[in-house]
């Protein structure tokens, strides 16, 4: 019920549902780097006051140049959106695909976007038992793949953190298919270059990479991401995106948070050691973890809890602590939660209250 | 050229174009209050590096009650988005008109959003002689008014300044029309509640009321505007709104300097004061000036120099003040031109910058 628009991090419904003012609540349901925002997105709010008065650049020229540079790739292969929702719901539009396949579980955006224009959608089903990999269905995928056919699919997918193999994704676009790959977290991945499709986005007319910063820098609340693709095709897009959709402080930030030099190795250090040990001790207390290559975990509750995932959530919210209810993910039952990686004291809270949820003894009967 | 995006305020294509950092132009392109921003919005800056690292209400409920309160209007009635510019976009899409109505000259991107959507646009000219009003053309408005056909307007009206008669349109609503009514610089209109059709929007259904913060708070940098209509049509709007569209600075910012007691005051004291001075001083100059009732003067630059908008524009522009060549609105002629009004020093030395431009020994002939 937390997800009454749709979404984890909503901390105003969990205030209306738990009355308790947000500041108290440990939120597990929304993936964000505790790490930061880096010291640079203060500096830059400081002085903004300058520059609220004049309009965005239209152009987003300043941060494009700085994403062209980090990728290695022309600013025309850039468009930059009001965050990665903006860009989903623009290439979904600019693109009309006939068919859009879905493999889920997958984050639920990818759907509503293609809903919202009248098309048809079509569901793989990965499968549990092999982790969610996108391997076992690649033959079915390539079957499938076509032109007019769009593939959607996000690496490192939430929510189950897997990565896909760039070469499958490939596959497909030779067949004619357009792929839109969404990259939100690719950020987390210590052997990014190995995984990331950016470069090949540039240079692939029916393929599309979309990413965030806004999880990776911590700052949701001003919407940041950007499409890399080639120049021709995101023309369409950006026919249809509307005028200064970036706000000024968004491009400010960007420009500021691409220079920091060691946040990234910061955060990397941070999320290799606190997402080992916090999978550890989920699966001690009888989780099932997927094992993921983001910053958060889809885990099975255990059986012996007796607990779906709204009734752990709600239990949960009750003690200030908030997680994602996964039931909602297309292809997910209710025996499923996601929560977010974060510092090691925030994730000891977690860990206890969910202790306390799933003890037999300890379980509230009334819930 | 400076409208190489479409629209005045353009700074970074300014910069290139003249070769001057964007601090050092005085910008009559775009239509701020020069008051702005109130003081509440440094202090929002200040203490929001706190809520950057949180998800926006997807709802916006906050500002949207504020809002409500301040019309008197149910909540419900009030959708907030991105900018007014998201707005236009969102209505144009949701009513899909068979045929829109444009009244011209008037702010391109109601045009714009038609053409997104490979709509039909008829566009009715207004007279200069009667100073861009519309009830010289009401009864052929009337005759067009008809179960979907859309008229998109603004009152009062960019560039005119003109205010539209609530009269008029709602006879086109009761005739069966859409009626949309870009209210943006309605704030700085001291008899708003006469003219005002935010209160009559939230009972009508085929009538939406749309108004930008920006423009009147300085704050475009920022994107923040609401459209008003009864909550079912409104629906739609949200149903194909893009997840967390507003940042949550914006909303913020919006709360924040809704609680302003005396900037309004001072703001219409301060236009009332310069805009009939700056008026008597064009005239003094020989341009026809339209009688407005906004923050910025329409144009027409004396025969006598012997200048087009864009050449006028070039020279103003390499003196460092920017001014809104007016001929790129549908409907006007490249006689044109449309000035903020600005603080008083500001305000002289846009007249001194003219009158070096269109005295007939001091025209730079090379432009």
């Amino acid at each position: 019920m937390l997800e009454r628009y749709g979404h984890g991090g909503d901390l105003r419904t969990a205030e209306e549902a738990f009355g308790m003012p947000a500041d108290g609540f440990a939120d597990f349901s929304s993936n964000m780097n505790p790490l930061g925002p880096p010291a640079s997105v203060k500096e830059v709010l400081v002085r903004y006051a300058e520059s609220i008065g004049r309009y965005p650049d239209p152009a987003v020229r300043g941060l494009r140049r700085k994403l062209a540079e980090l990728h290695g790739i022309g600013e025309q292969a850039v468009v930059v959106g009001n965050g990665a929702a903006e860009l989903i719901d623009l290439v979904v539009r600019a693109l009309q695909p006939k068919l859009t396949v879905l493999t889920v579980p997958c984050f639920d955006e990818y759907g509503d976007a293609v809903r919202k224009i009248g098309g048809e959608t079509m569901e793989i089903r990965l499968s549990a038992a092999h982790i969610f990999d996108l391997e076992p269905a690649a033959d079915r995928l390539c079957e499938l793949a076509a032109p007019g056919v769009l593939f959607m699919l996000g690496s490192p997918n939430n929510p189950t953190g897997r990565l896909a193999k760039p070469e499958l994704l490939l596959r497909l676009v030779d067949r004619g298919a357009d792929v839109v790959v969404d990259e939100a977290f690719m950020d987390f991945v210590p052997c990014e270059a190995e995984f990331s499709l950016v470069r090949e986005a540039a240079r692939h007319e029916r393929l599309f990479v979309i990413r965030s910063m806004t999880k990776f820098y911590s700052i949701p609340g001003i919407r940041l991401g950007y499409i890399v693709g080639m120049p021709k095709p995101l023309s369409r897009l950006r026919a249809l995106q509307v005028q200064w959709s970036v706000n000024s402080l968004a491009q400010e930030i960007g420009e500021a948070v691409l220079a920091e030099e060691e946040f990234a190795g910061r955060t990397l250090a941070w999320l290799g050691r606190e997402r080992a040990s916090l999978t550890a001790a989920l699966e001690a207390h009888g989780f099932g973890v997927v094992p993921s290559s983001a910053n958060y975990l889809l885990c099975r509750i255990p059986e012996s809890a007796g607990l779906s995932a709204s009734m752990l959530q709600l239990q949960m919210g009750k003690q200030g602590v908030l997680i994602r209810d996964a039931s909602r993910f297309p292809g997910l039952d209710h025996t499923y939660i996601r929560v977010a990686v974060k510092l090691r004291e925030q994730n000891e809270r977690l860990l206890s209250a969910l202790e306390s949820c799933i003890r037999p003894s300890g379980g509230e009967g009334e819930a």
